[in-house]
């Protein structure tokens, strides 16, 4: 028996900061066929809540530290507005969709993160993912939306990454499905050239990989994100594709965007 | 084949805004043996909120107004903090909680109030609950915790009375359960003197409450509550109880609080 087709797409800021390209989105991620799960950051709505109650944002080594406030903020944004807007905007599009964090149903266990010299605040790193649960929801039709918020089974929410719980969620349900991984954002594509929003790679295998890199074709901020979707093709992600927002129908058909693969 | 119970429990803001009372009540909750929904207000946290944020309340006849500035609070804090919050420390109790809204799922359908005088903005009086899949939830041991906020299918959020959503769920989840319908508020039940909480009436049907108004031992908040109640018995629910949060356990075993009840 063949495993059925599920598509996790992350968004980011970018598209929740921009009322006509998300709802671009929204058309096409309802319109998809299938099973699918939409992760989504926060925007710049968290920042400007913070600033507006006069709390101070620390930055370290380009990481926001999460204290007990910045922690209500966040939780505020992302799994109150920006989750039950989505929501919201999904079922009225034709999705049924339903919003949680990690702590709902268990989704996502995560700790918080121990660092020897930076202390991060109620930063979650990782442990697992309810891949059964989820998997149960999807069956029944329901497309998921998560909140980049975790919990550490003791009571405790934690601020996590967007990129990261994308990844390890369609690792998890590589268990049931064949999984695409889309990372939507600003660009078309990984570009070969930074200034030129042209010169869109098609593809990238890791032999391929690892000769952009020694050209230096691929710039600073993209090599984590392409790590980690390499790491993700390992773990039994069918690809991982990266495109934008609005052109999401055409980046799932491989017309638009970078298809991330394993050894062609 | 006789229904399994159901307890749709609503606790109120004064049980949310006091650590020390909503952890007991977090405690008693999870330790209830069967299928339960919890329903919850918003406490001071969106007063606060909006005043921080300077966004002015509008009251009109003890109702407050949901302009748009206003629905992004209540979403922010109901739906959000105060939603996570709950589903996290359930989650520590050994409840496997799940937060809601009516937009999740679509759970609940609403329409914007209509008024012939007021513009109440975006506050929603429901149409109908979705029974079938609150009930496929519970069905596989979760616990539901529902916000105050609705929406119309069409993509808009509404504020939308915690009180009216319990007892809409409570009616229509009568099809599947034999459904108790619990307030919890400050006083530990209906008293016949409101200055002595020694004097809880036990019990209410519909002869001892004609009796009680014209007695005028009932004071006038609690009329709509009552009256609510008992729309709720003769719609499917087996009894509604008032009581203390701190003192869930005994109210549910009627040891403690009001219990609404059909002609005796």
């Amino acid at each position: 028996l063949s495993k059925q087709p599920l598509y996790v797409i992350k968004i980011g800021g970018n598209v929740i900061d921009d009322a006509e390209k998300l709802s671009a989105f929204i058309r096409a991620f309802a319109a998809i066929n299938g099973h699918k799960i939409l992760v989504h950051g926060g925007g710049k709505l968290a920042t400007r809540l913070a600033e507006q109650l006069g709390i101070e944002q620390q930055v370290v080594d380009g990481r926001r530290i999460t204290d007990t406030e910045t922690l209500r903020v966040v939780t505020m944004v992302y799994a109150g507005y920006v989750n039950k807007t989505l929501v919201a905007q999904l079922q009225a599009a034709g999705s049924n969709a339903i919003g949680l964090t990690g702590a709902d149903g268990n989704a996502i266990l995560a700790h918080k993160r121990q660092h020897p010299a930076i202390d991060y605040g109620f930063v979650g790193d990782i442990d697992s993912v309810n891949a059964a649960w989820l998997h149960s929801l999807l069956r029944e039709q329901i497309d998921i939306v998560m909140a980049p918020i975790t919990h550490d089974a003791h009571g405790q929410l934690l601020n996590t990454n967007a990129d990261t719980i994308a990844q390890e969620i369609a690792v998890a349900l590589s268990e049931y499905y064949t999984v695409d991984l889309i990372y939507c954002f600003e660009k078309p594509g990984v570009l070969s050239n930074a200034a030129d929003e042209s010169s869109v790679i098609g593809q990238i295998d890791p032999n391929s990989y690892l000769r952009l890199r020694e050209e230096k074709l691929i710039f600073a901020g993209m090599i984590p994100k392409l790590d980690n979707a390499f790491r993700a093709l390992e773990k039994g992600v069918r690809q991982v594709m990266i495109g934008k927002a609005e052109e999401l129908s055409l980046v799932i058909e491989r017309k638009s965007g970078t298809a991330i693969v394993p050894h062609t």
